[in-house]
Order: C-alpha cells, then sequence, then structure tokens
C-alpha cells in the first residue's frame, strides 16, 4: 500500500467563490504512481467546503447564490457576536469538507460534468489549503 | 492490499427518483472477499446523488419532495439559460455524490435503517452509473 | 495494510444535539499505530449525522437551529403518519452519516476550526453509536 499527499495552497478573492482544483487532483493521482486506490480531497477549513460539479458560468453563479440563500450571511446568528462568519460556519458543516473519489486503472474517475470545486465561503483568504491525499497500490 | 470495483447501470424513470443499491453493495462487498476495509459508492454525475436512509414509502417521498422544495426546479437559475436542470446540480453539490462505508469482518457496516440510495433528480435517465469501490484485504 | 476500528456508544439528551467526539477520533488515531492513511468516521443511524467544524457554543445552537428550520420537525411529513422523526430523516440523508479525514505522518489531519461531531437529531437516545476507522500502514 502506498499513500501519496499534496497540499496547495493559494489565496482567494471574493466572498463567495468556487475555486477550480480538478487539474491539481487530476495531477497529484498521476503523479502519486497509484493505479488502483482511492483520491481523499479534504479542506481543513469550518468555513470551506468541497464539491464535484459542472464548470459553467452560470452555474457557478447559481451554487454560489443558492449557498447563501440556504446560509444567509445577514442572519441572526448567535455565533456573529464574537465573529461574522457563522453562515460560512453552518454551510461547510452541512456541505461537508471532503470526497472521496474512486482511482481505477491510474486514473481518478469522475463523471464528465464533475470537476472538483473549494467552495469559500467566507472569503478573501490569504491562506486556504486543500490536501490531496491518494492511497492505493 | 485489494482493490475491487463493480459498476451499476441502470435506467430511471421519474424526474425525482430514489433507487435502491443496497442489495448491489452488500453483494459487491460480499462477492468481492475483502474481510476489512472500505466501500466507496461514488455516482459519476453531477445531477445525481448518493444518500443512506430508510427503505419506508412515505419517507422516500418525504426525502424526495423536500430536496425540490430546498432545489426548487421553477427557481430563475442562470444555468437554465442553457439547460433546464440547475437544480439538480446544486442539489448534487450540497448533496454529495459519494458516500463511504467501513468494512468489518467481511460484512459491510451499515444501520438497520440505512439502506443505500442513487438519488435521481434529473430523470429519466436511459444510462445512470454507479461504482462501488471495495478497498482492504 | 492494517485496519483498526473502534466503535463510541454514548446516550444524547435533547433532541436536537452535538456530541464533540473529538478526542476519541485523535485517540483511535494514535492508538492505531496507523502512520499513513485515512480515518472513516460513520455513524449508523438514520436520524444521526456527522460534522465537522467549530466548538463555540453560540455556533452550535446556530448550527442545531438551522437543521431544524431546514428540515422543520413540524412539516406535514408523510413518513410521520407512522413515526414522528421524518425531519430527522431528511437531514441524515442530505447532510451524511460519514466523515473521512486523511492521517499523515501518525496524526489525523483536522483545521484548527474542525472538531467532529455526531449531530443528534431525534433524540433523546440511550444507545448511538459511531465507528471510527483508521486504514493504513
Amino acid at each position: 500500500m502506498k499513500v501519496v499527499v499534496k497540499t496547495l495552497t493559494f489565496s482567494t478573492r471574493e466572498k463567495f467563490e468556487l475555486v477550480n482544483i480538478t487539474d491539481e487532483v487530476e495531477k497529484a493521482v498521476s503523479e502519486s504512481g497509484i493505479i488502483n486506490g482511492i483520491c481523499l480531497i479534504f479542506a481543513p477549513h469550518a468555513t470551506g467546503a468541497i464539491v464535484a460539479n459542472e464548470n459553467e458560468k452560470g452555474l457557478i453563479r447559481d451554487i454560489l447564490d443558492h449557498i447563501s440563500q440556504l446560509f444567509p450571511p445577514g442572519k441572526n446568528w448567535l455565533h456573529n457576536r464574537i465573529d461574522d462568519n457563522a453562515h460560512a460556519h453552518v454551510a461547510s458543516s452541512i456541505i461537508g469538507a471532503s470526497l472521496t473519489l474512486p482511482v481505477i486503472n491510474g486514473k481518478v474517475i469522475r463523471g464528465t460534468w464533475q470537476d472538483v470545486f473549494f467552495v469559500e465561503m467566507d472569503g478573501p483568504r490569504t491562506n486556504r489549503r486543500v490536501i490531496i491525499e491518494v492511497l492505493g497500490e
């Protein structure tokens, strides 16, 4: 068994933003040399999330707008007595900060319309990280 | 370490539908010969999802109705300028297209009321797929 | 490859409650002796969930309140003709009952503000379980 880890670091520019990390995921898997196993994509952040979906400009706006409607920044959150990002914490809890994809025959498996995104919900931030862990053999 | 993969292919008949794949998951794990490890269930689709819950007729209707209320097909989505299924894309992003279950002592672990379902949110479709990957030894 | 499993059992006291299991997750990983791999945290319950987020009193209330608003116990659910907890089933389906964290250099990876919680949504219950499975080498 082999475990190969790659950590992405990047900045975000907007309060709500999708950062497309698909190429980095593909590259991490192909560089790992692992033929069969899994690829775990994990954001060590309580105000971000990881999702897989289509890289279409209108849809990206739809996803972000809908998140901000389901988890409204302006709600009277208790956590906002000491901070201003409760909406992002609650959204991160429910959407989830990790995604696991199969790795089969040397390729990471995803659908035609499934790019992988980090979801920023409390930006802009200068130091966001995503851990890509490939495990298998 | 051993990796065994099984791909399910099936059609869906409704716009919103739960397809129970529990038996196929159980079978994939028992046929894999893997005693301890994990079972990753992954839908390579941006308008579907994977969930675990109770196989009760009323509840199945509740889950589907509630998804269509949280992600209304009739909302003025930007993605619907070029397609008609933005609700399903946004729901898939948030609900998630993968589920990982423990495999212990030769059995996949799930609760008494946790059947495994593919969630169709943009049906009917003739070619849906779910990948069941069992990894362990 | 090595697989080490630990099962937590506990009671809950409220209808909606977050049970912090971070210490048990850390301990399971360090006691496993596994250096690199993954840690799967799985609740075998259809009315609970697993989330990662900040252990702040106000935020904990926010998360629970928001779940009960997105999945209202008082809605006219069909499942409630035979039970009284449809809200918890639907929420469990969408939030998800599993979480996978990386294990790297002998430590489970999580963000500074990511504690791990079992989400009770149909309490109080006397016999809740969470399975912590560490897989790697």
